[in-house]
């Protein structure tokens, strides 16, 4: 039996192990900020409809350019920014990891180099190095918050080739302040991704990076549909950027990357936006909720602009995520120690957690 | 407006052009090697009829590993090669571009080098290129044939950390030997990929390098379900390997790549194979029909165990390209000097194919 140490694997990938959050069948999943909310039967029979189409063609290759896809992501996202878009603007691939992974292989590399804003989507690090893009990992503020004079000062430091800033920040939850990209998409020559996985669910008054795009030609805003149009099954990410960008993607891209299925079922889903997304509000409504129920018993937590609260100081978050999960609640342990990460699912499942961290946590929990 | 020139990309992609064959609508498309004919009713039925039971929780994340859907594979792939198989030898992606992709980004990177015999699937250099990894062209015979003295001679020099072999090639369309296989495998450390994209369509005798498995660690042999399945629009590749391979690509591979709309419509026509592949047999008999249809013309035809046929030799292949266009007949220009590619269609496509050629070509096409 040959074991993965005697294959000529890539030297940095030796010790490493497959990233991702376990999947586990428990009654309340609250751990990948998924929308827990499946589409309605009316939106879900609309997209099935648009799959059967292309079923009957299914062995034909899809649009290469997925132009009739970029087309309807262009209309949603200039509704849900205010910003006039042209479809020339926007690409789309199989989740914005892809859209991040094709970023860096157009723009990283041997040689180049990648910020982003740790503790950030550890996926921006994880891309990166795939792609053999060296990650320098920068500084936020002790409360996570991430300033222009900090964001500024790093870059001129670090001198990266590309820039990563999640707005709203995964896993800590804050949207960074618009003047915040503008200073550092000013003081730098490098492409500036602002991941805006979450943008949907910002508090009120919170503005997309998107309309910074017609200042700033190197910066990408990167979508997906996973979360606020509770599409994550379906796998779609995509970005609004200069139309030069977009021709940069379509260099590295796998050629036909987005199946006559995805295009179709995405089409669909965005064609019910309104449908798919009645339930952000009551999302953010349950986010809201959270931070105060969590506030009122005296544990810190990160305002959050997302769909998932960060809540701690624990002396012992692994311990405390084990007996959360043997009450049948799986939140998130995302590597920070002293603090957990849970998603706002529905007001029972979030009443659910509440319940079971109100019997499972005692103030020994506290960090000294 | 910002050009693609004025943004930071990477140097080695400055002056590329996106990849792809024109898609352009006519009557008679034989140029991607689709498969043209569309699934049964009843099959696009069972089809559609596992993507609404996915679609009604999409809300949620697919299975990350895509077990249930490797487990279909490998029975499949144990019973079209003869082969034992075990799931944990299986993997899946988008397209058996990705596969490559993944492969390329465990096994390749900067200062390492990949080989393969060209002329051959040029995506295979395409994706070296855009993972970092240099690619160096090898040499085939005048005839296209690689034997072993020659492919062996060229790993000995080249020293290759990726060996890529295409069986059945393309754009020539012959297997190759297993004797060669075992013979590049004996003689260097490498990772030796063969990619399999037309397997079913070999010739009867044509045994699949699934066969040398057990004796080879390192080889990865590389399917889809775009050729024979008639499945392209559905994008899905998947490869067998060792185990250990599977863990190295489970090191790279984007979490979530296969969607869940993926998984299932790709499992539902794993399960009606027999439907989809009957018209195999049919293809590879017009694949047949025309070798000896052009032969008999008098021009040079390769011998092909895949549902293309390369023939030449023509004076300008491309204004010829252009002329059957003219007459409602794509084909593909490979960049070959001298040779085009025609896909085998259904008898009726052949026909209305070889009827345009004969229209259109006369002895003044033929290479001097």
């Amino acid at each position: 039996m040959t074991d993965l140490e005697d294959l000529p694997l890539r030297a940095d990938l030796r010790g490493q192990h497959p990233y991702g959050a376990p999947q586990l069948d428990v009654p309340v999943r609250l751990n990948t900020n998924e929308n827990s909310s499946p589409p309605p039967a009316a939106v879900a029979a609309a997209i099935v409809a648009a799959v059967a189409t292309e079923v009957a063609e299914v062995n034909r290759y899809p649009d290469r350019d997925a132009v009739a896809l970029r087309e309807e992501l262009t209309a949603y996202l200039a509704k849900q920014t205010g910003e006039p878009l042209t479809v020339d603007q926007l690409w789309a691939a199989n989740g914005s990891n892809e859209i991040l992974q094709q970023l860096l292989q157009a723009f990283g590399g041997p040689g180049l180099k990648a910020l982003g804003y740790t503790p950030s989507y550890s996926m921006h690090q994880r891309i990166a190095e795939a792609t053999c893009t060296p990650w320098v990992d920068g500084r936020r503020a002790s409360d996570f918050t991430l300033d222009p004079i900090s964001a500024v000062e790093q870059v001129k430091v670090v001198r990266p080739n590309l820039v990563f800033l999640c707005s709203p920040n995964n896993p800590t939850g804050t949207a960074i302040d618009l003047d915040t990209i503008r200073a550092v998409a000013d003081a730098t020559p490098a492409m500036v991704v602002v991941d805006e996985a979450y943008g949907e669910f910002a508090r009120p008054g919170t503005k997309s990076a998107v309309t910074l795009l017609p200042e700033y030609p190197r910066l990408v805003v990167t979508r997906t549909m996973s979360k606020a149009f509770a599409f994550a099954g379906g796998r779609l990410g995509y970005l609004a950027a200069s139309p030069a960008v977009v021709q940069a993607l379509q260099l590295v891209r796998l050629p036909y990357h987005l199946s006559a299925l995805t295009q179709a079922a995405a089409r669909a889903a965005l064609r019910h936006a309104t449908e798919l997304q009645a339930g952000v509000d009551s999302i953010r409504g349950e986010r809201d909720r959270l931070v105060s129920e969590l506030t009122a018993r005296g544990w810190e937590v990160v305002p959050s602009d997302a769909n998932f609260v960060l809540f701690g100081r624990f002396a012992d978050a692994p311990a405390l995520w084990q007996r959360l999960l043997g009450a049948g609640v799986l939140i998130r342990d995302v590597g920070m120690p002293g603090w957990l990460r849970v998603t706002a699912g529905t007001p029972a499942e979030c009443s659910a957690f509440l319940g079971a961290f109100d019997q499972v946590a005692t103030d020994a929990d506290r960090m000294a």
